[in-house]
This record gives C-alpha cells, sequence and structure tokens, in this order.
C-alpha cells in the first residue's frame, strides 16, 4: 500500500482527493493537515466521509510527512513550494494541485501570482502532469504539477489539431465555462448562493493566471509561440468545465473526426464522441473523464472544439491520482474507473 | 457472476442501476429492455455510460428475461405485474423499484393506483423490501417489493420509536423533500427547469400513493394502526429527499440519541449523527446511506427527526441493490461502498 | 414627496427597498448609508440600480438622517436601537427591518439577540409592522417593527384559525422552508453556492429567534399562550419562503374555506387560493403577495396550511413599505402593485 | 387607451407579455388566444397574475382580433403568417414575436423553418424590430417582426464597430449562453430539471436558425457580407443571455469604449458599463435593458464584446413592447422603466 499524505484537505480539492483515496485499492491514506481545522475530525467537517476516512486534520508541523511516499497538496497558491524541498529530500514525492510548480519561467510566475518563487530551480525539475502529453516523464516524476482545470480542458481540445499543424496557432480562441466550485471554498461574498445562483457572467478577461500556463503548453506542442484569447466564464452549477475552442485551419483537413479519434485511441480518459455531438458536463460529472467533440460547420472557416470535465476530478484531484498511479507503476485508472453520475 | 436483466431502463432509476451495476463486482448485465428505444444503444441515450455498458435497448418480447438470475423491474407501476409471474415461474427472482407489490391489500391498490392488480396472490408473496426491517425475509424472497423513496426515509425515520411504542402513532406528521428526479423522466410541463428552479411547492396535500405505504409498514412496526399526515414537496435539486418528522412521546424518553444508535449499530446504510446535527441531503448524494438526526427540542413536546436519502439510491436503484445482494448472499454493500460526492 | 432614509444599504434588504424605492410615485430618496462603502456609488455596487439610483453610500455620521421624514433601518441586529431615540426625538419615523423592536419584553430579546437592549422603553412603544394585525396602530406609529420573514408567513397562515379559536393552539407546527437570500449577503462559507446547490437540510432545530416572535404574536391573536414546533429549512434558491403549518381542530369546522377567504377578503396582499390549491414560491416572487391555500385531507385530524412569500419583499423590504405607505396616508400599494414574475 | 389582443399566450413569452402589459399605463388587454386553453382563467394558469389579469383564454375564431389595435403573436414560428394578412388588411397592427417574419429572403425562411412562407410580400414589407437600428422605421411600421434573443445581444455588441467599419467582419465570432425559458414551455424531455440542472452544453453547432438572421443585419450594418460562427449555450438558470463576441479590428482603434459610450448615450435601453465591466446577467433580469463592456486585452488582437439581456423581455416580450410604445407614439419607455431584480 502506497502511504499518502494530504497538505490542505479542507477545500473542495481535499475532499474531493479523500473521497476518491478512501476507497482506491492501492492506498492508504496517513495523514492529513490543516492549520485551522487541526484536531478536528475529517468526517465532522465532511459528513460525506463518515465511515469512509477516520482521520482528524492534524498542524502540518506534527504530521510527519517525511513518512509518506506521496503528498499532494491542496492548499492555496505559494503553499506547495514551501515544502517541497524538504519533502522531496526525505525522498516523499509530490503531488502539487495548485499552481506553484506549473510555469516554467519564474519570472512569469511572480508576475501573475503576486509573490517571488522560492525555488526557481524546481520548476524545471517539475514534471507538467497532463498524461496525454507527458506520460512518460510523469512515471519518472517525483514533482509534479497538475495542471489547471481551464488548461486541461482547452489542451486537450487543441491537442491534435497543434500536434499536425493544422491551426493557425496566433489568434486561438478559449471560449471557457467552470461551475462555481471552481473558485474554491474560500468565504467570499462573490460565491454566495444569492450572488451567482440564477446568473451567468464573464471574469477575469483583461487576464486570467491560465493564460500563461495555456500558452506555455500549447507553444510546446506547436513547436512555436501560440496565442490564445482566453475568456473564463462563471456558470450557475457546482462542478463541470465546458471549453468552446475556436481555431481556423491553415488548410483542408480531410478527415478531422479520424485526427481526433486516433490520436486519443488509448487514452482512458479521453473520450472522442461521434461526429455531431454536443457533450454535457453533466456526462462527466464525478468521472476523470475529458469527452471531447469535433465540429467543423459547413461553409464556415472556424473548427469549433466542445471539451468538457469535471473541474474537480480531471481537473484537479482526479488527474492528480492519475498522475499518482503513473508514478507508482499502478493501473493508470486504479481507483478512478467509475462511470459518471447522471442525472 | 449473477446474471442480471433490466426491465425498462430508460428513465432515472434505469440509469442508476445501470451506474451501479457497471462496477458491480459479481454482476453481469445481460439485458435491458425498452419498447420505444429497442436497437438503440444505452450508451446512446446515456453518455455518462460510454466504456462501462456496451448493450443495446432490446424490446421486451426478445429480451430473453428467462435465461437471468434476477430482474430489476424500473418500469412505471403496473408494468412489472404483467411479468411477475412468468418470471417468477421459470425460476428468475424479480425486485420491482415501482409500487405493483408494495401494498398488501389489493383494493388499497387499486384505489391508489386506478387500476385492477393482476396478480393479487403475488402481493401476499412479495417481500417488501427494507432490509433494517425485513432483512431475514429478504433473503429468502423471490419478489421483493422495493420501497417508495419516502416510505424509506420516513419509515427509517420513525422506526425505533414506533418498536419501542414510545410515541402516539395517532397524530404523526411526516413532512417531506424529495428532488425532482423523483418525479420521473416523462417529459411533463410541470417538470421543466423553468417551471420548478427557483421554486417551492408541495403537491398531493389530499392523498398521496406512498401515504397508504408508509402508515401499512408502521401500523406493523407498531403493532397498532397509526395515521401520518405526509405532505410532499418539490424541491429546487436533482437528488434528495429530507424527511422532518414530528411526533409526540408518550412519556418521557430518557436518551433517544441512544435509542436510535442502538437500533443503528449494525445497520451499513443507515447512520445516526452526533445530537443536535442537520443532515444535508448532499451528506448522501449518491450513496445508499440513509442520516439520520433526532432532536428532541427543550421545553416542546415534539420530538423532530430528520432523514435524509438520495431518492435515487437508497429511495430506489441503490436499496433495490441492496437487497439483490441479500438475496444471492453477497456482501450487503456490494457494489454499494462508496463515499457521498460532496461538493 | 416623502423623504426617505436608509441606514445599512449593502444587503439583499437594502438593494431591493432602493427597487421598490426607485419607482415610488411618492417618495424621494435622500440618503443611504454604510460605513464600510462610504463614497462608492450604489449603482457600482449594484448595477441593477444603474440609472436609477445615483446616490452614493455616505458614513452614518455625515448623513444628516435627520432630515428625513422616514428612516429604514436595513441593518444586522443590535444597529436599529442606536438610532431610534435620537430620530424619534428629531421627530423622524422609523421602520427597523431587523429585529431590534420585534419582542416586547426585553429580557427575551437579550436572550435571543446575545445583547442587552438599549432602549426597553422603545420595545414597548414600538408597532409589530404587520398590517393584516395591527393596521390602524401601524397608521398612527412612529417606530414600526417590520415582522421577521418566517413570522409573517407562519402568522398568516395561522391568523383566522386563532382569531376564531377553532384549532388546538398547544400543538401547533410551522415546517418552514426558505431561499437562501434570508441569510443574507455576509460572507460566510455556509452560504456559498457549491455549499448549498443541490442540497436540502434543516437547521436550528433545537431554536429559532423567529420563535419566540412567532408565538407573541400568535398568543395575542389566540389570547392565550400557544406553543409553535418551528423547523426552518434551506431551499437551493433565491428568494421565496414556504410555510406547510399542521393544525390540529379543537372542533368540526364547516367552511374552512370561506373562514380564510371571508378573513382576508379586504386585504390587499393576501390571496387565498381556491380550495385544493398548492401555492409555489415563483408565483409570489419579486412582489409584496402572500398567497395562502387551506386543506383539511379527508380523515385526517391535521388541517395543513401553504403559506408563501418572497422572503425579501413581504418578508422584508416590501411589508417595510407597505408600513411607510400606511404610516404616511398613501395608497396602501403604492410603489408595491405589480405582479410577481414568472417564470 | 389602446386596446391589445394577443394570439398564444400560454408560453413564457406569453406570460412576461402579460405581465407587463397588466400595469401598462396607456393599454387595455382586451383579449388572449390559445386553442387548447379555451375558456380557462389567464390567472389559474398563471397564478402569479390573480387580481392583474381578469381575462381567459378564448379559440382565435371567436376573438374578435380585429377590434383590436396592435395584435402580439406569441405562437410557434409558422403561425404568425396566418393571420398577418388579414389583422392588416383591417386596419390592425402586429407585432410577431416569433420568426415568421424576421428574414427577408422567403427562400432562406423555407429553409431554416422547414415550411414555404405563405405571404412572402409581407417580408418585404415588415420591419426588423429592433429600435437601436431601425427607429424610425419601426414608428411608421404596421407589421414589426421583433428579433431574436440572441440576434438581439449579439447585434448590439456589434453595432458600433461594424458601422464605423472597425472589424473584419469575415470572422466574427459569437459565443452566446442563453436560460433555459428559451427554449420555451413546451414539455420535452431535454427541458426537464433533472437534464439540464448543474449542466452545461453547446447545441446546434451545425447551425441555428438565429445565425441567418444575425448575419442579415450585420451585414446591412456593415455594408457587406459579414460572417459569423455562432455557438450557441445552454445554461443552468431560467432567464438571461450572455453573448461573448470575438472580433478582429482592422486597425489600431483608439477610444473603443468611447466609440461605444457615444454610439448608445440616447438609447434608453442600452447601457455601457464602465470600462473593465464584466456584467452578470442578474443585472439585466426582469429588465429590458442589454448591459455592454467591450475589452481589448492589452498584447492580443481580438477585441472582446460582452452583452447581456433577459431573453424574456429585451429578448422578446419586453422589446415587443418598445416597439408598440414607438408604433403608437408614446414614451419609449413606457411600462418598461424598472430596475432590474437583484438578487
Amino acid at each position: 500500500m502506497i502511504k499518502v499524505g494530504i497538505i490542505g484537505g479542507t477545500g473542495y480539492t481535499g475532499v474531493e482527493l479523500l473521497r476518491i483515496l478512501a476507497t482506491h485499492p492501492h492506498v492508504e491514506l496517513e495523514v492529513i493537515t490543516s492549520r485551522a481545522e487541526a484536531g478536528t475530525a475529517v468526517s465532522a467537517m465532511f459528513p460525506s466521509l463518515r465511515r469512509f476516512v477516520n482521520l482528524d486534520f492534524v498542524a502540518p508541523d506534527d504530521a510527519g510527512l517525511e513518512k509518506c511516499d506521496v503528498i499532494f497538496s491542496a492548499t492555496p497558491n505559494g503553499v506547495a513550494m514551501t515544502y517541497a524541498r524538504r519533502l522531496l529530500q526525505a525522498g516523499v514525492r509530490m503531488i502539487d494541485i495548485a499552481a506553484d510548480f506549473r510555469l516554467k519561467d519564474p519570472e512569469q510566475w511572480a508576475k501573475w501570482y503576486g509573490m517571488e518563487h522560492q525555488c526557481p530551480d524546481l520548476l524545471q525539475q517539475a514534471v507538467y502532469g497532463l498524461p496525454e502529453v507527458n506520460r512518460g516523464e510523469i512515471k519518472k516524476a517525483r514533482l509534479v504539477a497538475n495542471p489547471g482545470c481551464y488548461p486541461t480542458s482547452i489542451t486537450l481540445a487543441l491537442l491534435p489539431l497543434l500536434e499536425a499543424s493544422l491551426v493557425d496557432g496566433t489568434d486561438l480562441i478559449a471560449d471557457a465555462k467552470s461551475g462555481v466550485s471552481g473558485a474554491g471554498r474560500a468565504a467570499k461574498v462573490g460565491n454566495l448562493f444569492a450572488e451567482v445562483a440564477e446568473s451567468f457572467k464573464a471574469y477575469a478577461v483583461s487576464g486570467h493566471r491560465h493564460g500563461p500556463e495555456i500558452e506555455q503548453t500549447l507553444s510546446t506542442l506547436a513547436g512555436e509561440a501560440v496565442a490564445v484569447t482566453f475568456v473564463p466564464h462563471l456558470v450557475p452549477m457546482i462542478r463541470g468545465i465546458h471549453s468552446t475552442v475556436y481555431a481556423l485551419p491553415r488548410q483542408q483537413i480531410e478527415d478531422i473526426q479520424g485526427l481526433y479519434e486516433k490520436r486519443y485511441a488509448d487514452e482512458p480518459f479521453v473520450d472522442v464522441m461521434p461526429a455531431g455531438s454536443h457533450p454535457e458536463t453533466r456526462s462527466v460529472r464525478v468521472s476523470n473523464t475529458c469527452r471531447i467533440a469535433v465540429h467543423h460547420p459547413e461553409s464556415r472557416g472556424r473548427i469549433v472544439v466542445l471539451a468538457v470535465i469535471d473541474n474537480l476530478v480531471k481537473g484537479a484531484a482526479g488527474q492528480a491520482i492519475q498522475n499518482m498511479n503513473l508514478m507508482f507503476n499502478l493501473d493508470e485508472d486504479s481507483g478512478l474507473a467509475t462511470p459518471a453520475t447522471l442525472p
């Protein structure tokens, strides 16, 4: 059994990690930290976990994290980097579900996250944990940067086109829509039920932290610098991301459906829908699957790709566990082989 | 492996059965019928099941249901009784998730369901599938009447008090609230999103089919005729039932919390919450658990019991599978041992 | 034109007051205070009011509240009582939408609101602002205590029965359900969208501040002490309260429908629905109406009364304006004569 | 008083028309037709209108529509054209809120609406009822084609840029999101609460009827053929449309904010938000306003325009009444001068 620890388990990513790990056949949950909730039973905060998780939250300092085989960090940005060096030196592998190790350029990181990076050398060592792109490296990684939720869906939507150099990379448009759990469990007026229910809005049009992350990955895939106009929106639902991506073909593309099906044929968690489909976010709710449909409306220039994920699973906790499975040579879908819940 | 068939799998109970059975370790899904959808792939109708269920719907007549070990009937009321005798004679066990075999009195049944019962003799043979009451009989049953969603939550809420004759059975009040999936997947104006979202209402105050079912079970438990004022309400959410039950004690009750904890100590799917709790329906969402909290507000006469279930799981498909597990001597929680999904 | 001021206008009651007053034909909005938002334009915080409200929030000390004819206090509990004496002495009338003047007994008040009352003498002078009960007194009042949202719906539901001494007042049950806006606009984890959407729960079963307020009014109406088992619940919707009230008749009641219709025949904001109705909260959304249906299910003892209001209108801002209209001899429905918005 | 009739008043546009007209100061509601509901009281179907609308639905043949000054048609597509000639000949003005008179080309109309047009000559005579474009013609019109909900928001979003020839018209992208009431009140499985709540999806990517309508108007504004990639999405909320529009400037644009503010300075129902804003659909809920924000993210090519409307008001019934006000020389905002309802 793999000994697992979690840093910062009181948010939505934390409880989702706990939910999946609780029935993972190869994992023993050792420790979960929370400075604010030290001493509280996990199941007192999250009654959904009664009879499944018997741990109490402990203060980070008393946690004995070094005894674990792997640590998931599910904290706000800027915390994982204060633990990383110590844990890696102790031989513990680390998967950061926040953004501390996603960008390669420390100056970019400082600009977007508003603080200096504490271990810029580790930025280079960290592997970007998108298995559909980096499976081989993830298997050998000691430090994995779990991708953001928007970047996961947008990258998977564009990957086949960019790898094959079929579209113009200088004018990509990603219109993305997320459920409210993506905003986290912090007490903010803007995320109150009475503020966001029965309403819809865009946000951060002038620039969102996931923008440089998306462009970094897509540029690597394309082999040249790409530019993405990325506009995130808030949907009055708890879970789910729907990315609608618009790309201009450089040339006539013969079998775009076949291109996607072929590229993802062996991927356990990417499902290319039949031509003409409109995937719903609920078709992936509480599952680690990304479903994709690709459209090329007659007589129009733009290819339209629709990609849906559950932001807390493939967009956070589930993908982190997929990465753990790879790092420890387990079946890639171990603990994750369950259908979505619908309705 | 147990060979399972499903009659009428295009509703919410059907897709929930499929979801749970798809990963049940001791089950092989053989056949699923739908007259209207014969020939359609299950996963075309429910993309959430892609890669998990590879069956097509078949017309009932071609289904070969007799080759199964057990049939779940997830049809509208009045259909299961047209299959029951034939299947039982063929040695197939049957679990009806609709209401055909819930009431013992055929006249009552005809009154509430608006048609004559076609096999009143089987009403006597059928076992009411509430394991917390009838576990022993369920294990031996060939025909199980799976309880209604409201009756499940209300019976579990009152059971310890009635078994111990501690409350007045002539003036019980059950104020119950259900998510909209309880109304089924039929196309009705009243269940449109724009009709039920951002609204709340009671319905069927003059009488609901679950009323006689509740009174039948509670009267048996109490050993005398009980009367329940039962008012169901519709909540703008998909899943979940919350029953708030009011009972007047016949006498001073010393340790009502202990009474509940003791009664349910060995029950795998009933969780008595700590004193003072207010269980949320989300704490049981997509799980087979019923969580109960019992209150006796100071200086007031009424005991208040709060009970929550997922209407599609413990209130329908999950309880049906719990019954199947009992009938086939499997672990009672086989396929059902997963935590609720929160948020 | 009546000069109106608002103390504490940044919550949901505040914005609802502003919305209604903005088109009220006899009102001039003079000033609105907020210590935290002083200097902010009202329409910057609430873009829905752009072009309708041109005021900025001002600090209370600079507000010149004494120049107004009437002040609405839409602050948290405990604030209005610090302004009341000064304003009343300056000849300004006051309508407190919070709870400072609702209870007559200062000890009860201190117990439930956790602080000493600062002007217990004014508790006696204050008129409880439920026009259907106290219309005459409200017209003459200088200080009005606007009722709570739950008490408004529950009192209107029971009033005809209690006035006529037709039911047992010692075992009343009020099972009430409220939308989330009733919890206010404060940043609390418990009111986040991802916490309350797709879920339902009871709260404060052991005792809620509106309990003594309900019993105070009902006891006066009944002419004897009544006891109400009051259980509030949280509904995943923004606006609306649905109270389901259970009362045991003392005797055969011949024409309960006629009793309600007669009692409320002249009330502009109480609508007795036809016999057999189930009022939906959306039928009163964004309106000042309370709709009531009364049921007496055959062969059962309990009368069941269903009452719906919009908690922010008849349960708060609308009723406050109805009270203002009465205090200033305007048409009682001035500014309030608009239908509910459906869907 | 203007005598008003409504054809087909049982849908969401119908009830919204009734809600606004009920308090319109210059209107008398004469008649409302429904073949299926003839004889039913309007307020029995829509209790929100009790005390405000006292009409019964009547069969179209008995309706005496010719006695009205103006008829609103709120039927499914294809019905208004069967009434138009007769009503116009009788001197009645007509506002069709469905699509019968929106497209100028009868072949296009037949292609997208699946039937032959019955009075192609009237297509030329009909005025497209977008006051911000056609105010002068609407004032003189006898037959107005009320615009679609998506076209209203997308046209208002792009109008200033296209009129000034500032953007490339051959690669416009309109990613639009609508609440569920836009799908109407028909009983369809796809619009059930349990199907669309907690989910998000695109639809009709291969082509939507509003596409040619959008391109027709935008081409006229631009003075050249434009091409729009239009992708509609379904949001789990009742009301509201949010259109996110992406346009590529042909040249450096100096003061894009000023361009929008100037263009809409005199428009009573278009509100240009301050630079950097993100309008929420709730900021226009139940109001006739369109709020627009224009962004040009630094160092990126695309201009991003955000436009929100209430699909049932500015996107249907409200705009129809705005058109009626213009046609009858009333104040343009008569009956419509109310703030949005928030929360």
